[in-house]
């Protein structure tokens, strides 16, 4: 297998976590996005949208972050990161789904502003989107650690794939300075995702 | 079963068509998102994010749409719209995760920008947000009409929850003006989607 990732996007440290998780080790093709080789003919016909992580299983192709995960976990006998009873699963799918929807990308736009965009050289962070997209975190922040008042995994007793999909868009709280002060239950979880074998073995240190 | 629902909420309607497809009579909920019920005491104890689609089915309660379609079709037994061989359900869940994170807020925004304001009595469109959001919407446009170009529905040869999670967004085409006069292929697909039953049974007409 080859996974197709940079070490800068937390989609495809979505991708690594669960894969070493469960013991697959792929191939890792670094895309580097600041020189925008995913914009790249090459890299185009691979995935059309032009973004990493892309899984290449022997003829089988298939982007989408969460879609990975899921295709992974269900590839790996006796694994339990994505429960196969029906509600167990349809809440870590809910939780899969909230991240691409709505927690990645209040988290990804506070990144591009304030870490992503001066890196390009791209000018300064732009305040009002900033705002925006904070008072969007909030929202969700608190939704998250309400529901991890009395919980130490988002579903079940253990890990699942909900975890690693609502985790890894933190794998930027320092540099993009996400204001996590008032989430307690949701620091305390974050620490137990960043103590994960997996997340130590490939998350970059924070 | 339950569904809180609105009738101007493509992602409910993503839960009614699938509901519909599978022979499931879901008794209906109206949260009037003008009047701000989804703020509510009462329905953020349903959904703490304050938002509809949400499945109560007995003591069990879910919420994201796409997340509500796989629960369903998974209790539904025979059911072909989420494929159980493990590729062809990747590449629907891909289609599903592309459309949460890419397609439908691409949508939304220009939705927002030229309907919702308007209809709350929140002023004229902010053209720089426009702009923004359909040089998006043409990004994944292109990749989805290109992907159409040999092929009826989006995963294998017939329909599945991919068509339905991503032709739901499209149910404002003609009001919010999607610039869809390029896309061919998008647009005989999303004609199929709309000559489905259960799309004819619950979608609002056009
Ligand atoms: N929905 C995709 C999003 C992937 C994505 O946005 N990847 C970013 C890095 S985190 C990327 O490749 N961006 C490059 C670009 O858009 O030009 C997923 O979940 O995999
Ligand atoms: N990720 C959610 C999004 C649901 C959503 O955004 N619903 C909108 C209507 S389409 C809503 O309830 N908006 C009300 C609000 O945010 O106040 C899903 O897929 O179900």
């Amino acid at each position: 297998m080859k996974l197709y990732h940079s070490p800068f996007s937390s989609n495809a440290l979505k991708a690594r976590v669960t894969a070493h998780h469960l013991g697959i080790e792929p191939e890792l093709v670094t895309i580097d996005l600041a020189k925008g080789e995913q914009r790249r003919p090459e890299f185009m016909a691979v995935n059309p949208n032009g973004k990493v992580p892309v899984l290449v299983d022997d003829d089988f192709v298939l982007s989408e972050s969460q879609a990975i995960m899921a295709y992974l976990a269900d590839k790996t006998p006796g694994q339990t990161l994505y429960p196969t009873e029906l509600r167990a699963r349809a809440e870590v799918n809910k939780w899969m789904f909230w991240s691409a929807n709505h927690w990645g990308p209040s988290i990804s736009q506070i990144n591009w502003e304030r870490l992503v965009k001066k890196f390009l050289g791209m000018g300064e962070p732009d305040e009002a989107v900033v705002a925006k997209a904070v008072t969007m975190f909030h929202d969700f922040a608190k939704v998250l650690d309400s529901h991890l008042e009395k919980r130490e995994w988002l579903v079940g007793n253990g890990v699942t794939l909900a975890d690693i999909a609502v985790g890894c868009p933190l794998m930027v709280a320092v540099p993009a300075q996400l204001p996590l002060a008032s989430y307690a239950n949701l620091q305390a979880w974050f620490a137990r995702v960043q103590e994960l074998p997996a997340w130590k073995a490939v998350a970059p240190r924070g």
